[in-house]
C-alpha cells in the first residue's frame, strides 16, 4: 500500500493517517481537504506526508473518505470515477443508507467499502488526530458483498492491522440501531448544556456547582455541527423516532414525580441500572 | 480530631473517611451503617477502624452524615439531640433545603453544618470509597452563619485539607441550581438507557455498537436508585421545572428536524458548544 489519499483530514481521517503510517513504513500519506489550513496543520503535525487534490487520486491504492456525510454523498460518485480497478475506496461516515443508495448502480461500486469505525472523541480537525483511536474498537461494514474479493480482503487487512473488530450489516440496520446507541446521545447531551446554559447564563459562576456528572453527560455537545448537521439530516427518520420515545420516557418520568409516585421513579432506575451489565459487556469484547 | 463517626460508609462517606484517615493519624474512624455487610467490607478495606452505634457518638468530635437524603432528615434531629458541645456534625446530602428546614430551631443547630461535595462517581457502597475523591473539588456550604463559629472554623480546616474549595450558598439557591447542573443529567441519562434498552432488549449484539460517547453520556445511569429517588422527592419542584425545559428543548429540536429546517439544527448546536469554553472554565478553576 503505497498511495493512500485521505479525503478530509479531521479527527477520523487524521488519526487514520497515523495509524497506517505506523503500520506500513512505505506508504506516502496524501492529504485532501478544502479547508487549506487544515491541510497546512495537518503536514505540521505529521498527520500526512503530502497535499494532493482529487484529480490526484488516480494512482491510489487507498482512498478514506472521512468528510460530513452530505459531502461524501456528493463526492463519492466523482471520486469512483477517477480510481483504477485496484484502489480501494472506503467511508468512514457515520450514516450508510443514503451512502450506499447513491452509488448503488455505479460502474466501480466494486472498489468502494461502506464502513463505519465506532470510535471518536468530541474533538475535531486535524489536532484532534491521535495514535491508535481504533484499537480494539469496532468497525462496522455494510454491504461486503458488494465490493471486490482483493479489495475486500484488502480493507480486512487493514483493519486487522489497526487492532479492529468487525461487524457486518446492512446500511438499514446501521442506520436505524445507530440512531439510539449514537446519535440519539448527542442530542440528548446538545439539549442538556442547551436547557443548563439558558437557565444559567447570567449566573457564571454557578458552573463551579458542575461535577464530573454534568461533565460526562454534557461531552457530547462540544461535538462539531458541521459533522453532525448532515448526519442528524441522513438519519432523520429514525432520529426523530428515537427522539419521540426519548421524550415519551422522560415526560412519564416527569408524571411519575408530579404523582408523587416515588416507588415507580425508584423501581424505573432500579431496572435501568442493568446498564451496567451490558456496558461492560461492550467493555470485556 | 480523635473521634470521627461516619454515618453511611458508601461512595462518599467511604472516601472522606480514607482522606481524614490520611490527614489525622491519631483520628479513629467509627462506622454506623443499617447495612452490616457494608461495616465488614468498610472494615477489611481499613476505610473505617471500628464499627459503632448511633448511640456511641455522644463522644464524637465529628460526625459526617453520608446517608440517603431523607433518612438524613428523619435521623438529624435524633443525631444533634445526642452530641456534645463541641462536636461538629457535617451532612453531606445533595439537596440542602429539606434538611436546613427540619433542624431550624433545634437546640444544637449550632452544631450543624449543611454541606455538599461536588464530587462523587457512579458508583456506591463502601468499595466505591476513593482516595483523594475531594481534592481540587468545590464544597458548597449553606447557612454557615447558623454554626458555632470554633465548627466553622474546625470544618473549613477539614475541607481546606481534603484540598477543596468552598463556596457559600442559601439552600434555597443550591437546591434550584443543583437541579439543573447535577439531578438533571442524571435523568437525562437514566431516560437515554431506557430508551436504548427498550429499543434493543432483544438484540443484545447491538450494543457492540456503541462507542464511547454513548458511554459517557449514559455513565450516570448506573447510580444507586435507593440514593437518588429521595434526592428527586426532595427537590421535586426544582427538578420538574428542569425536565419541563429539557423536554420543550428537546421536542423544539425534534420539530426543526421534521419541518427539515437543518440551517436551525446546525445553528443551534453551534451556540451550544460555547460549553467548551465553559467547561474548561470549571477545570481550571
Amino acid at each position: 500500500m503505497k498511495n493512500v489519499y485521505i479525503i478530509g483530514v479531521g479527527l477520523i481521517g487524521g488519526s487514520l493517517a497515523l495509524d497506517i503510517k505506523a503500520n506500513y513504513s512505505e506508504t506516502i500519506i496524501f492529504g485532501i481537504d478544502n479547508n487549506e489550513t487544515h491541510l497546512d496543520k495537518a503536514i505540521a503535525l505529521n498527520v500526512i506526508d503530502k497535499k494532493a487534490m482529487l484529480s490526484d487520486i488516480t494512482n491510489a491504492d487507498l482512498v478514506i473518505i472521512a468528510i460530513p456525510v452530505d459531502a461524501t454523498v456528493n463526492s463519492i460518485s466523482d471520486i469512483l470515477d477517477k480510481v483504477s480497478e485496484h484502489t480501494l475506496v472506503i467511508d468512514v461516515g457515520s450514516t450508510k443508507e443514503d451512502i450506499c443508495y447513491s452509488i448503488e448502480s455505479h460502474q466501480n461500486r466494486r472498489n468502494f467499502l461502506a464502513a463505519h469505525p465506532i470510535a471518536g472523541t468530541e474533538f475535531s480537525g486535524p489536532s484532534a488526530a491521535i495514535h491508535g483511536l481504533f484499537k480494539d474498537k469496532t468497525m462496522i461494514i455494510c454491504e461486503v458483498e458488494k465490493t471486490a474479493f482483493k479489495l475486500q480482503e484488502k480493507a480486512l487487512q487493514l483493519f486487522s492491522d489497526l487492532g479492529m473488530r468487525i461487524r457486518y450489516m446492512n446500511p438499514k440496520a446501521h442506520d436505524k440501531h445507530i440512531a439510539y446507541v449514537s446519535h440519539l446521545s448527542h442530542i440528548s447531551s446538545f439539549m442538556l448544556g442547551k436547557t443548563v446554559i439558558e437557565k444559567e447564563k447570567n449566573e457564571r459562576d454557578i458552573f463551579d456547582m458542575a461535577g464530573s456528572g454534568f461533565e460526562s453527560t454534557v461531552r457530547l455537545a462540544k461535538s462539531s455541527p458541521a459533522m453532525w448537521t448532515p448526519i442528524f439530516q441522513q438519519n432523520k427518520t429514525n432520529v426523530i423516532e428515537t427522539l419521540n420515545e426519548y421524550i415519551a420516557n422522560l415526560t412519564q418520568f416527569k408524571e411519575l414525580m408530579e404523582k408523587g409516585d416515588f416507588e415507580s421513579v425508584y423501581d424505573e432506575m432500579k431496572d435501568i441500572n442493568h446498564i451496567k451489565d451490558i456496558l461492560e459487556g461492550i467493555i470485556k469484547v
